[in-house]
């Protein structure tokens, strides 16, 4: 297994309710998660994103990615580089070719952190 | 009201499951996200857009934004525009003072397009 560059965000290990839409993040976190945020920031990383996440095998070959795009392969690496910095994706090389697939605990820790909390206190 | 500008976020109008996790993306769908996400990777803007979804009251002062950052109004001011042009928060001027809310559609929809597909074709 390659080692992992995953980011922290939030303190909760439980994984229940971080703080975007519940309460002011303080300044550590906000530096945290506007990474990944940033990561996701851009069109050609998203398109790359979608494509490693789709396929039903759970990865996918650096070389099936590049030839969707017309950019450089030093280019796509330097994109999938950003995500797997972001702890959004996972690489393996097996062989000739690298090979990705999703990190899933850091979407959906994205996608907790953007969901609002159930009533509780809220005022509409 | 004031006028919003929101992003268009994936074309299905029943808000259910647009593509990031479960299909390669289109580039034009990309670049409208990418530049939600990207709204999003900045740490001041994430403690901004926090402080604005929390308050009970659905709303909060410009006022009550600026003295939490050591920063001048208009850089609190353009971070703020960022996040209106993004489509996630809308604001209204009262008086003297912009009172700024969340647009909780924008957020659903990132938490949305964020979040796994309940199994159906997926193999883990």
């Amino acid at each position: 297994m390659s080692k992992q560059e995953l980011v922290v965000l939030g303190q909760d290990e439980g994984g229940c309710c971080p703080t975007l839409l519940t309460e002011p993040m303080d300044d550590d976190q906000a530096v945290e998660l506007a990474k990944v945020f940033k990561a996701l920031g851009d069109p050609i990383r998203l398109r790359l994103l979608s494509m490693i996440a789709s396929p039903a095998g759970g990865e996918i070959c650096v070389c099936d990615l590049t030839p969707a795009f017309e950019l450089s392969q030093p280019t796509i690496s330097h994109h999938l580089k950003l995500l797997k910095q972001a702890g959004l994706i996972d690489s393996e090389r097996r062989g000739t070719w690298v090979y990705y697939r999703l990190v899933p605990e850091t979407t959906d820790r994205l996608a907790a952190i953007l969901t609002r909390p159930t009533v509780a206190g809220a005022v509409s």
